[in-house]
């Protein structure tokens, strides 16, 4: 079995990749998008992609992905603490780094220790930690923030051990497949309101009348114009489910089940 | 008068700043979190941020610093239609372009034209649009993605116009300062609702019976653990508001008034 996750080696998507599956072919890719297509053509059978963290919210380049490409299922759900590093070639001093590469989330849930202690470091995103921790490996004076996993895989030194300005921080991840599982105490929809004013209030109602506990809800832009949009809900599942996504049907101008799956 | 942007010279920031503010000393700062910093120590009399774009989604920056700063206040709202351009500091062909530089928001406005066309160059995501024109002004071989005033402003030629994927991008921006001016036929505010299944629509509620139509409604993580969250809304304003700002008192954890305001 293939496993899609966003590369390179040492990415959290990696280390829930690792742990999940256990003797799996991992196959690394440059983006979320292209994790997403590669699913989408069978070239993987499974993906590994982060859904929500909980300082910075929704992955919106996941979510994207995930409404603009339809046939993709949530299978199951696994959350992992998330705990960033400062690492280097070297021992510098803190005040020593010229150049800090990091993912712009990491990076945005390091501002505190970043704006204390790397004043002198300009800030240089790029599309994963581990990347991050790759491109420093033979440049000195540079460091990164990265998962502690590439303290080894790339060969590198600590210099600053669970930075991350908040201890609750912890990434919910989706495994991904183009089969629908069905089964589970948990949802995702996406769907769109009707043009009329109070009509998402309309379709929490339903939710709530049926009392099914939304987890969670998010909304994405439409991407036609400012002002319209698509809502992503996770929900608890319960016996009016059937009836739930009857009425759903009649109150939304758009409605897709992501899946019915259960959090491992 | 001052008024803070995130720079350099050539960000839409800066345009819609130059375009409000006829004969004001505009002040450029690194980061959008330091424009609110800058504003609330009161170094800067007004500031010009970004708070949505109709692909992109709400500013998360943004919303997040104005979150956590008190004290600020939306004045105005501005809309600006967004074109991306591919520049250079030569005439090349976009194969040949082996660097492309520009702001992460930016970069996934032209996703599509990237994948089509500099499929050899390697994506480098800096703080601005106008960063990264002003980082490649001296680099062979390397392009940016940047407004139409970076041409000028930087002395770069014109690759590829009007690239963005999606005709219908626009940005909103806020004009915010620390005076309330409380006039205009919008509102912004944010809330966190009780915890119990059903809170939100029971907020929802409150604005449904008083004939308040909401713009918008976003999400934010409350930055404690995962499933707690902030609401972000807009919304037109009635002769019940008063009676609203009441019942919502009784209704949330916690509301702040962003500001009344309206868009020019």
């Amino acid at each position: 079995m293939k496993i899609g996750y966003l590369g390179p080696k040492g990415t959290f998507s990696f280390q829930v990749a690792k742990k999940y599956y256990k003797s799996a072919e991992l196959v690394e890719f440059n983006t979320i998008l292209e994790v997403i297509i590669g699913l989408k053509n069978e070239e993987i059978d499974e993906a590994v992609v982060p859904i929500e963290n909980s300082i910075q919210g929704g992955v919106t380049e996941t979510i994207d992905a995930i409404i603009e490409n339809d046939g993709i299922f949530v299978n199951k759900e696994i959350k992992m603490k998330i705990n960033q590093n400062l690492l280097a070639n070297k021992k510098y001093k803190l005040n020593e780094i010229k150049e800090l590469y990091s993912h712009p989330q990491a990076i945005a849930q390091c501002r505190k220790y970043i704006d204390q202690n790397l004043k002198n470091a300009k800030i240089i995103k790029v599309s994963s930690t581990a990347f991050a921790a790759k491109e420093i490996t033979q440049k000195d004076y540079c460091a990164c923030i990265a998962n502690i996993s590439c303290l080894e895989e790339y060969g590198l030194q600590l210099l600053g051990k669970n930075i991350q300005d908040n201890d609750f921080n912890t990434t919910k991840f989706w495994i991904l497949s183009k089969r629908e599982i069905n089964n589970g105490n948990k949802m995702s929809l996406i769907f769109s309101t009707k043009h009329k004013p109070g009509a998402l209030y309309q379709v929490l109602g339903v939710f709530n009348k049926n009392q099914i506990n939304l987890t969670k809800i998010e909304s994405r832009p439409a991407k036609t114009k400012l002002g319209e949009y698509i809502f992503l809900v996770d929900l608890d599942i319960n016996e009016n489910i059937n009836k739930v996504m009857q009425e759903l049907n009649n109150e939304c101008n758009y409605l897709k089940v992501l899946g019915r799956y259960e959090e491992i």
